[in-house]
């Protein structure tokens, strides 16, 4: 049977502050994408929020980012290549360290927010990211945007890799997001948004703003954490994948 | 031949800032404790100080701290065993990783400054520290100040430790340190330094500030790396122990 | 007609964490604790913060902590006398600043956490805060625990205090608070906590867990922002006051 | 006589990490920028450093930078114009008061690396700086790279402004900096970057790379404070204006 990875940053909770509703939301998904402590997260949180993927049968990856909790990890840094191989390698050996003292294995890396970002178009980056995933454990999957540089320097250096969507975002005629910027850029209804998911599976297309049916590599789903309808909106997709006889499986 | 390990706390300079003479002390001892980036280390500094032991066949050892950079790790913070086994696991995870990807293995573990005072009197600190250390990976050698919990609460789960000495602080009649907050706490003159160090390797002995024969347990001498004769120390106990016909060697 | 402050810690918040609702609770008291970015709030939460005070007349206080982001400030940590004068000079400051770039004034100061805790027992650590307030600003009133060393230490150099009761805590027959280590530390039934509260500003006594009659001095009255109910009792304890003919005022 | 403005970076050590000599080289300026604890320098450096400037009869002024300690202020971030405002306001009221508890004034502001290079050509970030200066004390002045936008917009709001130059860079025929990445970026020789000083002192021009003469607005001269010859450099800066009959002063 097709099956089609849910994915979801979690962990993104630190010190006494909450994000998201990790508990709720784990049931519906099939892999964790795990804050590390640079831009949200904790030693702590990544020991409870990994637990809770042991206990759910969600696989476990690791959440790089960039150093700066008080902006998220959402702000554009300029770091060259050397340094951010070395974040990497900080945070994933972290990762890897925690899920090893609770019996488990890393299944996965997806770098956060601005990193994730700047790596989709920046090759020096990608590359960093790329080799620090391959050098923490070298059959770890590189989840990375759909058609970014991400997944071709991966590729390049023999990382099996994941191609990531987003439910809720729109896409354009070349097979990239929508830039936020445009007022268009996401999908609110949710029953849109789990359509474009079904299709992006079943037929690795999507309809682009402009109404042409576009080529897209689908091998995980983004869903979102945060956000009110975030558990909602993860049971509403989970249960219509499922219906429409898929699995949600991770990779 | 009987041999004696000299360990020295190694990367802890920051960002920009410069803090001791790594390369000039690596010659001179034979394990490093490397400093993970919570009371000084960032990444880059990790993987270059652990690329100048590996250079000069020294033993890498992580030197976790609390998360006090501003405070170098020296102040007292009161954390519970659980935090404390959280950033324990997460700093030597990122040691680990550093020391994977650069074809190496990790060695032992120290624990730095407040955390380190605070283990040797506190048995749940220590055995928060211990079983980090073994859950990391159960080969580890867990450094700890000789004579203390540290040392104890490490042997009673099976952990490899290594009792340490230092060689510029006297002792009291019951193997204790004298306490810093007393004028004859440290030792000046290096030549006293370094007999007393000999005198710990030879007989497992110490000649405490009231003129006694004190017993102790020396497996690895401290030698401190910063102040302006951290390397000059370094090269007279090291050739004064092998003109002695002992070895420095790692354990 | 007699009045009475109900003070409450505001603006701890961080980055894209949420914590309270600052915004509910503002109508409800008449004093506000805003964090200063070592143990929560940010440069932009404080202005935000600020100026949701200004809208409700509430009075604006420095809310200073130790720098501990994750620990929220609750975690002890051994700083000297000197360091805990900088770093209230330092977050007093960013206050000031603040609150001058939006035309308005600071009115107080009160430790946060740990801070508050150490420096109740403290002497050397109260005479700190009391000098670095005073220092800031000589008419700002120090806002410490009744009966403590801070309110003592403050008094003697001439700074107007505020001594603080809690609502919802206990009292022991020498006028401290339960430690939160007994089972009868916390008085959970608003009804009961709103009651004490009206003791304690019209006759300045409470009763204490063995039930006597004990004498407390109280200036303000400290109102919990987080919880599930924390608006709800707020409120309740608002209307209360009112009630009683008194009016809840700043100092 | 005319007299000209020798300002330096200063206070930029880091709890227990040392950087430069800032009281060797106290003696030859005018004007100290402080570092403000975002990129470098804590509570108590300020003050000590402060302490320093008000004994040596050295102006003082705020040095603020973006909030990355472990890249020292000159990695880029992308903070839109509220943040580097309340960022500014911060760091600068922190300062303010440091001073105030000394018994001084605060002098001017000077933006740090990154913070200082992006606002130079972003006007936005300029006028943000701008305003959070006038915001903080009306008749600070703002320091800025010279022909900048930060002269510019903060000339705009009526604040006063000393357009800074650099002794050790070589600039281009447009007045603008040779970029660090051309091989004559630098002026390694003491004698042509003392000489330029002069010159761009006495008649407020410069020798660009192509051999042209150049007008340049010079009120202020940057001098480095970390490197091997610094203290050095300053001295016979220093020495040098004095001998051509200038005073050395600040604003």
């Amino acid at each position: 049977m097709p099956s089609i990875d849910l994915n979801c940053d979690m962990g993104e909770s630190f010190g006494t502050w909450t994000m998201g509703n990790d508990e709720a939301l784990m049931q519906y998904i099939s892999s964790a994408n795990i804050a590390c402590g640079f831009h949200a997260g904790d030693a702590g949180i990544m020991r409870k929020t990994a637990q809770l993927a042991i206990q759910n049968g969600v696989a476990i990856g690791a959440h790089p980012g960039f150093a700066d909790i008080q902006g998220f990890g959402r702000r554009n840094m300029q770091l060259n290549a050397d340094e951010v191989y070395d974040i990497c390698i900080y945070q994933i050996g972290a990762m890897l360290n925690v899920v090893k003292a609770l019996g488990a294995t890393l299944h996965h890396v997806k770098p956060h927010g601005a990193l994730y970002n700047m790596a989709a178009k920046d090759a020096k980056l990608a590359q960093a990211i790329a080799q620090a995933t391959k050098d923490s454990q070298a059959d770890l999957i590189l989840y990375g945007l759909s058609g970014s540089l991400l997944i071709t320097e991966a590729e390049k250096i023999g990382l099996s890799t994941a191609s990531e969507v987003f439910a809720d975002r729109t896409y354009q005629n070349d097979g990239s997001l929508t830039p936020r910027t445009q007022p268009n850029a996401l999908i609110e209804d949710t029953e849109t948004a789990v359509s474009q998911v079904i299709r992006m599976i079943k037929e690795q297309t999507v309809v682009s703003t402009d109404g042409n049916i576009v080529a897209i590599k689908a091998d995980t789903v983004c869903v979102h954490g945060d956000g009110t309808h975030a558990v909602a909106f993860a049971k509403a997709l989970n249960e219509r994948i499922e219906a429409e006889g898929l699995l949600v499986k991770s990779i």
